[in-house]
């Protein structure tokens, strides 16, 4: 990572605090390491108001670079800091809503004096909003995620599960280069690179907060596949997280075993008219809110409502946020009055559950625009006959 | 998971909480749900120590059962409790190092009147003696990690990357069960099921926690294969977590591409005598350091020391306790006084890093007997050649 391109995301989060009055940020979760340093390290980043961030790095042993020291634990943080003559901060944000409970307050200790308040929000919201860079990481993302999603139909063989075809594709998803691990904001999601799902599994309440959920194979890991077999007229929807860079893009193919039901292509096609709605109405300004409604009226009147998101379960959401983690602002659903911004990136997902059929939908990628968005991930949305 | 399991488990931790004087626990990770409830939902798990749990959950919304509740937030908790008749706690223990901050302070507000402390420590005191049921749902991980290390000469072709490689593993792991997520505790390890190593990547230094490291494919995930070729006279070594059910076996073994170096073949010999010195030496009653320090001595002599565990950032342990996490208690390691128990879970792997040639030496899980340790993961400890 560039050091212009680390500058420019430091100074987002610097123009958040000063409009809070915090003096300095103490930086130490993975993904939020990433963008402000551009790589994972054990350590802390250091961010001023007003001068140059500093890094404290336990591992690797052998970093080095402007403004950085080795350490051996947090506690010698605030001697280096006098060393270099920089003040104390009086109010000081650390991540509260991602640090465990007895680290935030071991790091708040460093800082007696300190007035120590939540960073969390406010990094996720300079991160909500990404860099031309983010934006081209993205690109690059997507194009890597559609390629291993055409070579689907390749792998497909009669007879299969759900979890056998679900090996097949994440192993096309790693050839192309995926790093495979599925970051997540909170505790409410879990999964192994991503979900594969076909007939009424799809409709299986799952505990994580992912549009379906699915049975899993064990009960320490219940979301997604569950053994069940690709059957004729069943649907098979794979929904992998694409992260090739650090950066997830979300996409979802659905594939049909034979032919699907009249009804499952229509729900297929109220799914492709949401994304077509949403396509058009969202631009800078508008809220995730309105999108959802808007989707949701849509939906309703096609008679699909009662399917829409789950069946029972239901997740009230069609789309969210992306970026270094899967689950990131903005998101599409109900109480959303935050205002779309140009440079935001966020999946959009319609997906309908039909009962002795299975899922059918789409999903993609997209960032805001000045005056509209734009589809980062490429490939066929209609349903793909296997075999 | 049967009740009379779940009793036990719960009954473990209860003894604990009695001997601190702790009153009640709320439960929520997903991890020690596993272990108290005997799957992942969303909620929370609230245990007494003087009446039976009781269950509050948000997803799945189909879930049933005796002393479970469903609520939409944590808030409700307190009223279901006084509902049932029972007595804010006077002391109530919270998972103060798994928890973030901000939820860690939400749960302690609903019991203004209570004393909470951090039961992380208790609950990992728990976990990391095995039931008789834990230990046999590990027999089963360690027979289906094995069977797939098996089947690794079969997949490699010449020509292949360290990370083509790893692919193929990991599709080895899945076909064989394996559920492929790795759950940890803490911040200082991430990684895609797991790590495969060739050549001097092997001695690349890495942000994490593991006992060796590697570049990895992006600075989003510095860790693991980096691209590097399979070439003659090189070592790989594949070090995958093996989460067939929950509980997560651990496993290395080591190929070669053609013949290695005699230093190659007496340094894996070094790390097989460590292996055989501790099975003989653990048992109820060793602490970890005594066993580390028995390692050190051996390798010293042989002249390693300089290699062992990594070249430059070595690792200061040759075990670790394993569970439903990869990382649990106990951990032979320096300071590590605690003395081992029966039932404890532990892997052991002494390795070693050959300039020029890669990574040596072996790793497997074993179980803590009355009298002694029996090995979980069976299987071929010396280096196989490829091709």
């Amino acid at each position: 990572m560039l050091q212009p391109e680390l500058t420019l995301r430091r100074d987002k989060i610097r123009g958040l605090m000063a409009a809070r009055g915090i003096d300095a940020a103490l930086i130490t979760c993975n993904t939020n390491l990433i963008y402000t340093f551009g790589s994972v390290v054990s350590g802390y980043l250091y961010l001023p108001l007003h001068s140059p961030a500093l890094v404290f790095v336990k591992r690797p042993s052998n970093l080095q670079g402007e403004h950085l020291f080795h350490i051996r634990k947090p506690e010698q943080i605030v001697d280096l800091l006098r060393e270099q003559g920089l003040p104390m901060p009086a109010k000081l944000m650390l991540e509260g809503d991602e640090l465990p409970y007895t680290e935030y307050v071991r790091l708040a200790a460093l800082f007696p004096e300190a007035e120590v308040v939540n960073g969390t929000p406010l990094i996720r919201q300079a991160r909500s909003v990404k860099t031309a860079v983010e934006i081209e990481l993205f690109r690059r993302s997507a194009l890597a995620h559609a390629k291993a999603y055409e070579r689907i139909p390749d792998v497909y063989r009669p007879g299969m599960t759900d979890i056998e075809f679900s090996i097949e594709v994440e192993r096309l998803m790693r050839l192309q280069g995926s790093l495979g691990i599925f970051r997540v904001f909170g505790r409410s999601m879990e999964i192994y690179m991503g979900s594969v799902l076909t007939g009424d599994n799809a409709g299986y309440p799952s505990p994580y907060d992912f549009a379906l959920g699915g049975q899993g194979l064990d009960p320490a890991l219940p979301g997604g596949a569950n053994g069940t077999p690709l059957r004729e007229g069943q649907s098979v929807m794979v929904d992998l997280g694409g992260n090739f860079n650090g950066y997830m893009c979300d996409m979802t193919r659905v594939f049909s075993v034979g032919r699907l039901t009249d009804e499952a292509y229509a729900a297929h096609q109220v799914c492709l008219d949401v994304q077509e709605l949403v396509a058009r109405e969202a631009r800078p300004g508008v809220s995730g809110e309105e999108l959802y409604n808007a989707a949701i009226k849509l939906v309703g009147a096609a008679g699909f409502a009662d399917r829409f998101m789950g069946i029972g379960q239901q997740a009230r959401f069609i789309g969210h946020g992306i970026g270094l983690e899967i689950n990131e602002a903005p998101v599409l659903a109900p109480r959303m009055k935050q205002p779309l911004e140009a440079g935001m990136v966020f999946a959009l997902e319609p997906k309908i559950v039909i009962p002795g059929v299975g899922p059918v939908g789409t999903e993609n990628s997209w960032v805001v625009t000045a005056d509209g968005v734009e589809r980062l991930t490429q490939g066929e949305d209609g349903i793909v006959a296997l075999g």
